[in-house]
């Protein structure tokens, strides 16, 4: 199982934003659009074996925790390349979710915060992407066991997020030595797991 | 110079879609729009040494020629990350290029096909991206040089196309043993190209 964590600072969390405005009033939705894209789409399929979480933390109370938004590979249907549709199945979900109603299959929004997130992922061995990490291609990937990689969007891991963090992976990875999109260093990742399972080797 | 060129088969031509829907009534725009933001987008910057070709040939008459729509990355202004706004740019600068007039700095319309555009990189080291092709981490690619890299879009190159392609190029690379989207092998080769980069060696 591969496993991609994204922070998103300033995703809107009640899915209260317009679908012709991903990046204003979805607080850059295009974003999180985008890594769902990146993380579960091959040419003309879907992979099965991977799951994409978001932590959404902007418009919720001081009090209330942030929802964590899942998408699975082996269970999702309806999902299609492109944003605004991507978009439209968060925005169905998180709305669904404040009437206290499932969503599509395949995707499912919960309180929690980050914390809750990686101990629900305790089984899998969880790498943190920075720039300051080992070289991809000179860590020792495992694909046998589950393998989980946390990112940020386009802000830095806050310092509460930053020590959060590094209570739960094993290493620090970079993909590169040019700081890229999130989703870009989504694409890095599965590329490299995919040399790895073609080997058969760790 | 990096140059990609992407032959879009489907996508709208004259102009004339809905933002609200790239994937229909734009012919895929959405895929040519995340081409665009794969190629030329970095952490909150845009690659100045790359440039992006996509063939548009849907929706033009049997006797007309295709429209080649060009990305600058040296020149561009007003880009974003998402794909709607980056469509609305192509949408605009197709619209202006029928009423001969030019469009948003960066961005360019001519009639061509895709003989024309390759002629016109013939300065250029060409590859084409093709799942028999070498590997492009056993490639030798000289960073010194100009490279550009071919690939189709969700379909198959015609046989015709291919024929034309093999005439201009070096040789064909392959970016890892899974079919992937068209903007995520624009992803895999930019890294390749900035690791050799950063090592300054072909």
């Amino acid at each position: 199982m591969r496993t991609f964590v994204i922070i998103a600072h300033s995703a809107n969390a009640k899915g209260d934003f317009s679908l012709n405005d991903l990046p204003g009033s979805g607080g850059r939705m295009d974003l999180v659009a985008r890594c769902v894209t990146s993380s579960l789409f091959i040419s003309h399929s879907i992979r099965k074996d991977t799951n994409i979480h978001f932590v959404l933390k902007n418009g919720i109370g001081k009090e209330e925790l942030p929802r964590i938004l899942s998408f699975s590979g082996e269970n999702i249907r309806y999902l299609n390349p492109d944003e605004r549709s991507t978009a439209s199945l968060i925005k169905n979900a998180l709305l669904q979710f404040s009437l206290g109603k499932n969503a599509t299959p395949g995707i499912s929004v919960r309180l929690g915060n980050l914390d809750d997130l990686l101990r629900s992922i305790s089984d899998h061995e969880i790498y943190l992407l920075s720039e300051d990490g080992v070289d991809i291609r000179s860590c020792e990937l495992d694909i046998n066991k589950n393998l989980a990689f946390v990112l940020s969007d386009n802000y830095d891991l806050e310092e509460d997020e930053y020590s959060q963090v590094l209570k739960f992976v094993k290493g620090k990875i970079s993909i590169g030595p040019i700081s890229i999109l999130t989703s870009q260093c989504i694409t890095i990742v599965n590329n490299e797991l995919d040399r790895h399972a073609r080997l058969g080797t760790s």
